[in-house]
């Protein structure tokens, strides 16, 4: 087991991987910028060291420094959070290398599973499905025209040797895509030296169902399934587990085919691969794994009863994985809400500040996690989650309705917040249908953000 | 199902009670003294009445106030909580009689458990083992002789027509007995104009255990049982659920006794059958049924999921009990502490107050019931309950671990409280082997208290 846990995080994730070393018996060091010094996760931690200016990249991105604090306070081990090196390859490296236990999978597991062909191949070859397109570059345009034949269109070309969303062309029509893609080549040849070009099917409206697999690099097990459609510019704004979209034949096939990704890249702790599911062809697609425990845990932790941080604690203090795939149950319906420093009515405008007074909701089936306490300045240089606000119910309409009294019950006085939106959904058809789908809840508020104006909290 | 409820009740269980009712979508009146005119649960209900001076005669036992407020804001329902009128056979069918549904057993079972020496036939009756002893009146000496074979010493004598403890006399052995006997008679005669004795057994170091019940006034299934032996002056302070100290065979027996007696009486609503349980003859006895929820419920919740509460409601409502018995599966281990307004340093001296700030504890497996808010006032009159600290974990060595974390994570700054109390049990040997009766904290407390010392919350 871990002695000495150093939290290279801050906000409600640093909280909650504290909790969790402490419920464990690991003493824990926390880390932060000179805008965090009165930072919950820095007074509940055994010890805190400070690592720099606010500014991520000279704290909570600072490598240099994150190691510096570990060697100083005897740290044994390192957990990433999400977000800052949750996924940095080399930081993982970095860890080891300093003799360091990092908290999660291996510097190559999280490298394969961040470039985007490479993860694909992988996905494909342990036979989970794809989206459908090119496996790596296409030969040419006869190969193009063959590989057509299983995207349809739109379909997406790409540059092989682009990144970060450059050299991208949509095709909607056999007619765009027999002159695109001698342009798109002769593009990538003059942008990158290299003409090759990659396929993949434009799935334009499809739910984001993701399944949390543990593994301690030789076994893995999975925890059932989120939905995570509602989203806003794809970021996660109200997740979901189970999702009421799958039946149990499409629940158990997509389950399976995360624990065989798992297990064909050796995964190690706790970690999410996603996937779009599209509804009419009752089809789903691996899009991409995240190498690290996500925001939205907490779901899967209330239907199935498992602590997923203290999980990845062990494994990584060297426990072979506890679990067994038939004592995971899913219980009940679990929904979370983040609640931001945001007024969704203005476009959702950052909105820091102090609180002024707070009001934590409670009762059976509730979790509240956060940072905040009364009198604490949200700073205005990260991410401007507050609070994700965790229901359980024994149904999904339970579910809903303990939502919309435990929102109603939430009290952050002194910021706008993200509140009147979740009312808004939680009332919505759409929504209690659940019938929604990624591009959804940008629809919505074209015609809804103007009415969720946040009370500046009473 | 139930409309409008009107909860009788203030403090924590008011707030729970409250949150129930919303998350079914019933509406809620809180009622409250003029002392609680900012309480949390009148902040949260749907409509608040006030009902009179502070002095809970006046108020919260002001059954025709009460029941005025339920004819004024048209109210379908009552709910008693625990204490104050929750076991009151006479308000139960006071509301009956207006035209109210009282959230609970009728008036005839609250009565029949509310009278010992019927509450122990009753479990007789129903083959529930109780106190060894006589059942009813001792026809003689002759009889009490052939009873004191099976309760042995020290016995307790009483006078069947006593009440209150009065005309109780404990003998040691036979001479003690023989000459206590006939006095004992000849004072009864004498207070109550009636002879009649009776005898019961004195359980000198026993566990007590109580079995949660859900009826509907024809089926009734238990939710598994609680140990609450840590007690002060017959207060309890610490509950845990399951008792560890059972075999799955006791354990069995116990709970299906607890059926039987339910079923017996035509129970309906949540109930609990307290049992005293001796080691060393591995035996149990009835000792009594509290005909109403109870302070410690949510440990049962916590290891079955169950949300005892609503379930209340459901059946006031008409719902037939939803629950079979082989669904109830426990999982895991809870602990509740009670966090009182009292320096357990100066022998539990109260310590009323106003809340200056509030640090609530949070993560998975933890629930902290309470009606406290920063700026919050606690009120001299009622009971010294701030906060139930309840927490879970996968075994019992891991909630104890989870209770030492969130205890120091809680604040409750401007009050002395009992946190020191926990902080302390937690860590002792005696509690963490479970090797307690319901005597052992008293002893303990005489060695530890001093050292009890609550910081001035910091």
């Amino acid at each position: 087991m871990l002695k000495k846990l150093l939290v290279a995080n801050r906000g409600e994730i640093a909280v909650r991987v504290i909790r969790a070393a402490q419920d464990l018996g690991i003493a824990t060091v926390a880390v932060h910028s000179d805008a965090d010094e009165e930072a919950l996760h820095v007074q509940i931690a055994d010890e805190a060291v400070s690592i720099g200016p606010p500014a991520a990249k000279k704290s909570y991105l600072n490598q240099a420094a994150i190691l510096k604090a570990s060697a100083d306070t005897g740290a044994d081990s390192v957990h990433p959070g999400y977000g800052f090196l949750a996924e940095n390859a080399d930081f993982a490296d970095a860890c080891t290398a300093a003799g360091l236990v990092f908290v999660g999978p291996s510097g190559d597991a999280i490298r394969t599973m961040g470039d985007k062909v490479a993860a694909r191949s992988a996905a494909h070859a342990a036979g989970v499905p794809v989206v459908p397109g090119s496996l790596g570059r296409v030969a040419g345009i006869e190969e193009a025209r063959h590989i057509l034949m299983d995207t349809g269109f739109p379909v997406m070309i790409k540059a092989a040797a682009g990144g970060g969303g450059r050299g991208i062309r949509i095709a909607s029509d056999l007619a765009e895509f027999e002159a695109a893609f001698p342009q798109a080549a002769a593009e990538a040849l003059a942008a990158f030296g290299d003409g090759g070009l990659y396929m993949e099917k434009v799935i334009t409206r499809a739910r984001h169902i993701e399944v949390q697999v543990l593994g301690d690099g030789v076994d893995a097990v999975h925890c059932w399934e989120r939905e995570c459609s509602l989203q806003r510019r794809r970021q996660k704004v109200w997740e979901e587990a189970p999702s009421s979209a799958l039946s149990d034949r499409v629940r158990e096939e997509l389950c399976q085919s995360a624990v065989r990704l798992a297990k064909a890249v050796g995964y190690s702790g706790a970690g999410t691969i996603e996937y779009l599911y599209d509804d009419e062809s009752d089809r789903f697609f691996f899009i991409e794994m995240n190498t690290r425990i996500q925001v939205e845990h907490p779901v899967t932790e209330m239907i199935t009863g498992i602590d997923l941080v203290a999980e990845g604690l062990r494994i990584a203090g060297g426990e072979p994985l506890r679990l067994k795939q038939h004592d995971i149950v899913a219980r009940g319906h679990a929904i979370e809400v983040r609640l931001n420093a945001e007024d969704p009515s203005r476009d959702f405008a950052p909105f820091p500040g102090t609180v002024s007074a707070l009001r934590v909701p409670g009762g059976p089936g509730v979790r509240f996690e956060s940072m905040l306490y009364a009198g604490y300045t949200v700073p205005p240089f990260y991410d401007p989650l507050l609070a994700k606000l965790v229901v359980h119910g024994e149904t999904r309409e339970a579910a809903i309705a303990r939502l919309v009294r435990a929102l109603k019950e939430t009290r952050i006085e002194g910021l706008r917040t993200t509140r009147p939106l979740f009312l808004a959904l939680a009332e919505d058809a759409a929504v209690q249908a659940n019938a929604v789908h990624t591009r959804w809840l940008e629809g919505w508020l074209d015609t809804h953000s103007a009415r969720l104006v946040p009370e500046l909290e009473p």
